[in-house]
């Protein structure tokens, strides 16, 4: 089928589920953890297939070892895929909620209610389980959703896709076309220039990706290009926890996007080489000239320098860091406060990981990613970012030049 | 001075007034306020400068009489203006505010904080009160702004800024270049491609200038490019309030966006004739087969048409509507609310004029504009569309390894 078609089939799709009971979105959400878990083994048969495929292209030297491994599908990761769904299922409903309510004048009242934000365009690479995790946002959020997943994954995909569909067409009620998916590199492009009928595009996948996209489309773009992450070590730091943070953000998952890239240490701060050498104990190697600021290693690397004060810190920071998370370590609160006060990024932390900036580890149940964008949704992003707002205004034949002409006048009571 | 430095000025400054005290803000504003009332006549005669030389160009037809008319800055306007400013300084601060306290785990302590987005990039058209008007509501909200005026009022736009910038040099601690002027064509093209210092774009102007300014950036784009707005006419409407809501939202003021243009009429209304007879005694032209269902008269004009159902009356204007402000006429409470569940639009109106569509009516204090937008902010825009937020999270030495292992978990207690 021709892209355009199915956005105009998303498009109608979204009118369709905004306004569809929570009930029903639970009961299809329900009924897709449910199908999963019965057809599971035809998941992994056509998981199988990826990965014969994608053995030959690592072989080759076409595919890395890493994609590799997040292609693979094993029971762990179906047992959280399945619960996952269940999960989403059990939050809130975003959608239908008084953000505001105020009477404008006797019996003119205006409310202020969250709604879905539309279509969204998903593209992801090797990972198979992102479909069914956004596809279990966008129903709960009541938006539409048209996928586009990477090809080492095609087989898997359509699997999983196909279980979804099936399982939502036994749901009483529930709109068709909600959730689609498209196969084609041609396809992106098609995506990313239909500005008509898609409202947001939330890339999932390396920096590459997420920059071509943003380069690409004029259609709002949710996520993160880069995760340039910084800790700060003040003069006054404790060096047990400056250890323990640093060691923590740089080595328990390196490739996240939180993990930190650069330390600045204050030059005053008096066991900076005990420090250092606290860090390289752990197998971080460090980087003390890098060739640039703006490395996001994926590794244990750490570039670092020495600043020789606060500001010259936030400064550094506040050019070089990508928005994301960036954390001061110190036993002074006038600086900590200073430091989360002037940088200007998404997460300002205090003595604590820059790891902990998740969704999950925020409380909001489930995450469609991090976004250092300035506008819309910033840092984790649960399932408030895929809504937006109406406002309904509801009177007995109210008109604005009884105001204009002074007969009447608003008194804007919250109630 | 070459726009980009003019831009990482704006960047600069947006970091310095992003922590400024909301009582410096209301110093400077009323500052600028008393320094516009000082300067008044010199505001004058600058204006008349620009008058002079746009009523050469009205008579050889080059400008039109409507702009010569939003160009004119009278008695009546300057007051206005000047209150304009006052009331932004009585509003309460936007940055700063507490959205979620949330306690992670004991002593791990997360804190959502409403913040200024960085730097605006303005573009107006020829009215220079919007000058006073938006640098207000940047200061206020503690963002940086580049404003780019029409042509037609430079004398006049110099004028102001150069009031408001002696105005803001005055106030001790108030950083530089936070609200500054660039005045050629050129500029607009640079403004629109320096996505890399200014986070936001906010057009003011007629569709043209939107619709070029939406197609020409991959800065987020706040405003509205047309506004297509509807009345239907349910079956079981009351006649007076139909047609007392119809002539005021189209004639109250007919070139404002939130006027209505297109009139849908239930076909078994057994008062359309009735309806149609009291619009044509109020002098507006009604037209039954216009070219286009998208036109925005901006005159006493009303496209209408027959519909057979509620549902036809929803998907003509999802279809043909610019999700601006639309409303039913109708006696019946579950049609009221199905059309405004089921409109997607910023407004969903019941028995009211499309006219409320504003931010004083809905009693933010002042507007921004009308935002289209399905991202960030929608319909009537105060001060709040121009903050995002920033997470803080303090704690004493925490990591995520120990969560990863059990060790510890969170428990997500909203404080």
């Amino acid at each position: 089928m021709d892209f355009i078609q199915i956005a105009k089939k998303a498009k109608q799709a979204s009118l369709e589920i905004a306004h569809l009971d929570a009930e029903v979105k639970n009961t299809a959400l329900n009924t897709i953890a449910n199908e999963l878990e019965i057809y599971k083994n035809e998941i992994f048969e056509a998981n199988n297939k990826d990965l014969e495929d994608a053995k030959k292209l690592v072989e080759a030297g076409k595919l890395g070892k890493s994609t590799f491994n997040r292609l693979k599908l094993d029971d762990n990761k179906m047992r959280d895929m399945i619960q996952g769904v269940r999960d989403i299922a059990n939050l809130e409903d975003p959608v239908g909620k008084v953000l505001l309510k105020r009477e404008l004048d006797k019996e003119l009242i205006l409310t202020k209610v969250s709604c879905p934000i539309g279509v969204l365009g998903i593209i992801f690479e090797a990972r198979p389980d992102v479909i069914s995790q956004i596809s279990s946002l966008a129903i709960k959020s009541s938006n539409a959703v048209i996928l586009k997943g990477g090809k080492e994954s095609k087989n898997t995909n359509t699997k999983i896709m196909e279980i979804i569909n099936k399982a939502l067409n036994k749901v009483h009620d529930f709109p068709q076309n909600v959730v689609q998916q498209v196969f084609s590199h041609e396809d992106i492009a098609k995506m990313l220039k239909c500005d008509e009928y898609i409202n947001l595009i939330i890339p999932r996948g390396g920096n590459k990706l997420v920059q071509f996209i943003k380069e690409n489309t004029k259609i709002p773009v949710l996520g993160h290009a880069s995760g340039i992450c910084h800790i700060f070590v003040d003069k006054n730091a404790d060096i047990d926890i400056a250890s323990r943070v640093i060691v923590d953000a740089k080595t328990q998952y390196p490739s996240a996007c939180n993990a930190v890239e650069t330390l600045l240490i204050h030059s005053d701060f008096s066991q900076k080489e005990e420090l250092l050498a606290s860090l390289q104990i752990e197998e971080i190697k460090l980087v003390s000239n890098p060739e640039s600021w703006d490395m996001e290693y994926g590794d244990k690397i750490l570039s670092y320098k020495f600043v020789h004060s606060i500001d010259e810190a936030i400064d550094h920071i506040n050019k070089f860091g990508s928005g994301h998370t960036d954390c001061i370590i110190t036993s002074d609160k006038e600086n900590a406060e200073l430091f989360m006060d002037k940088v200007d990024s998404a997460g300002v932390y205090w003595n604590v990981s820059t790891r902990f900036a998740d969704g999950f580890r925020y409380g909001f149940g489930a995450e469609v990613g991090i976004s250092t964008n300035k506008t819309h949704a910033r840092g984790p992003v649960g399932l408030e970012g895929l809504t937006i707002y109406k406002y309904k205004l509801v009177g007995n034949g109210d008109v604005v030049d009884d105001y204009a002409k002074g007969i009447k006048s608003f008194h804007h009571q919250d109630i």
